[in-house]
């Protein structure tokens, strides 16, 4: 199968390792079907027997145990919305270019996750006054192709401060059905709010730990630079930025003058509750406020329209939104070049074409 | 001036930044002359006058403060003799080559420090029970030439526990004299026992922090990785590994058949007192001890020498030495690659001409 091909109504980005893009057209709903939702592997993907799969605590607790997914899925779950975007999504609108997937604006989806809170089995296993992070494990191993990365194959695997558990689902299902082997069957951590890395697919560990952890998939890589005085300080890649995607029209799109178009998209991610998205169709001179769609749920995006009157002659015309969230926080206009090739969410616009 | 020439007795490995190496002779003393001392510099080199210089101790500190020159050097000081060490040193043996500067031997001096101890000054401070790390800022500033690296300049700085500094000493003369330009003038540090990134020169800022500080070099750059269960983790070069170091004979030396010459040497690092050092003259499959020289003082290093009886016959002999520390570690015989370009102190053999 070639790069842009379509595989399973995805469109395929990379085949070693997998990295499958949702189609724009399947971006409009709520929920993303499953067989739509975007795939990021790093490694060969572990083909994993349910029956032989065991999840194990460890590290600074009191009782390490293991779990089997019998005894997992038998524990209280939940079932929530949560949307998951790549750090990497919207890579491709970069200037200049750079190295690693070429995301367009399909490297985000949103499912319903059921799944039991990994406080649940923390609080089994009893974690000590010493315990500051929790290290999720994959079956996923590999080495990447960077010469300053580990000499040999390791375990992707990802940390979170010990505060962020409680945010934490290991998922077994996905839209009601048990999740596609690409997605992490049968059980990966659901961390909301966070970009998808810090989900890890494939889960097989839970290691408690009294110091920060410093993996390469939060070091070397996923990682942005923070400034303080006149240092620079590394920093994993967490909370997912706030970002209004534009679905439809999609770039170059033929309009058709002087009528009604809806205009309509997704937004998402900041430390708050989505409560604002706004439409400029003049390249940012003025904003219109878009309407949000359906009600507000933690951790999902929330999907907004807006009904734009299009120019009354032809030629090419420039869209863009903004959103804004509870706590007052929106996009940046300018790209911080300090994020490298990850967090991308200064404003996107997008030109069409009117006829 | 090219690379490869000498430059005040030094051979100059880079111009710009400037890195310039100690000759194989000027390593035969406990003391190295001052303007023997190896240089590396990672920015333009900053010239301060003393007397405009400042030094300001702040973060989670009960009483932030600066100090300048006089009021530094008012306080009492100590003169320890310290080892420093280029974590890259000996970096051209590695096989394949690798990236970063080709240090031979002479990345490594020792030097007697008179400074005032770090601890004088946090105490003034007043250390908040929330700090962790004691993070050490230069005033040598600029970005390195990597795509990985911060989008604009920086100002070098490393980071130390707190429970090491009270092994830092704020040094403003080396061998009883002002510190050189390009090594820290006016004042630099001397963090003991560790690789001299650490040892932050043209020092301008301590600032206490209550996390750990992933700066740029000692994460992207001066890291190692190291392995715990399946997972690998960055880790910030520190301790100096042992090692001994054969001064003369040198690489390719020729050496008279049948007679007694004298073998000699250094040996540091290790988390104890250098209390052997052996000398195999057929490739390792023997081990003769040589004799240690002077008193051993922490921190420094330990010179030795061996008498050895050369072959009767002209060819080639290959001579190793190794050092073993009072807690009974030695040198690795094999390179592991998790430690990239850096750490180097696996047994290297040299090969000497028999005449």
């Amino acid at each position: 199968m070639q790069e842009g091909a379509l595989r399973d109504g995805k469109i395929v980005l990379s085949e070693k390792p997998l990295v499958l893009e949702t189609p724009l057209d399947k971006l409009a709903d709520f929920i993303t079907p499953t067989e739509s939702f975007y795939v990021r592997t790093h490694f060969p993907i572990p083909r994993i027997d349910k029956n032989k799969w065991r999840l194990r605590v460890e590290g600074e607790v009191e009782e390490p145990f293991e779990i089997n997914f019998d005894e997992l899925t038998a524990l209280e779950s939940k079932k929530i919305p949560a949307t998951l975007e790549c750090a990497g999504n919207n890579r491709s609108f970069l200037e200049p270019k750079v190295k690693g997937v070429q995301w367009t604006l399909g490297g985000v989806s949103n499912a319903e996750w059921t799944g039991v809170p990994l406080s649940i089995l923390l609080d089994r296993a009893g974690v000590k006054s010493s315990a500051r992070e929790i290290i999720l494990e994959g079956a996923d191993r590999g080495k990447p192709d960077d010469p300053k990365s580990p000499s040999c194959e390791f375990n992707f695997a990802r940390s979170i401060p010990l505060e962020k558990a409680r945010d934490v689902l290991l998922a077994h299902k996905m839209n009601d059905v048990d999740l596609p082997i690409e997605n992490g069957f049968p059980v990966r951590a659901i961390v909301s709010g966070w970009y998808a890395v810090a989900s890890i697919k494939w889960l097989q560990q839970i290691i408690v730990t009294d110091k920060p952890f410093n993996g390469y998939y939060q070091t070397l890589d996923y990682s942005y630079w923070k400034r303080e005085g006149e240092l620079a300080e590394l920093m994993p890649l967490r909370e997912m930025a706030i970002k209004a995607q534009i679905t439809r029209p999609s770039e170059g799109e033929t309009v058709p003058a002087n009528s009604d178009m809806r205009v309509h998209g997704a937004a998402w991610g900041g430390d708050g509750e989505i409560t604002k998205v706004e439409v400029s169709s003049d390249g940012g001179a003025t904003w219109n406020k878009a309407n949000l769609v359906g009600e507000s749920k933690p951790n999902a995006w929330r999907l907004w329209e807006f009904s734009w009157k299009t120019p009354p002659r032809p030629g090419k015309a420039t869209l863009i939104a903004r959103a804004t969230d509870s706590k007052g926080q929106s996009q940046p206009t300018e790209r911080d070049p300090d994020r490298g090739t990850y967090m991308i969410n200064h404003l996107l616009p997008i030109v069409v074409e009117i006829r």
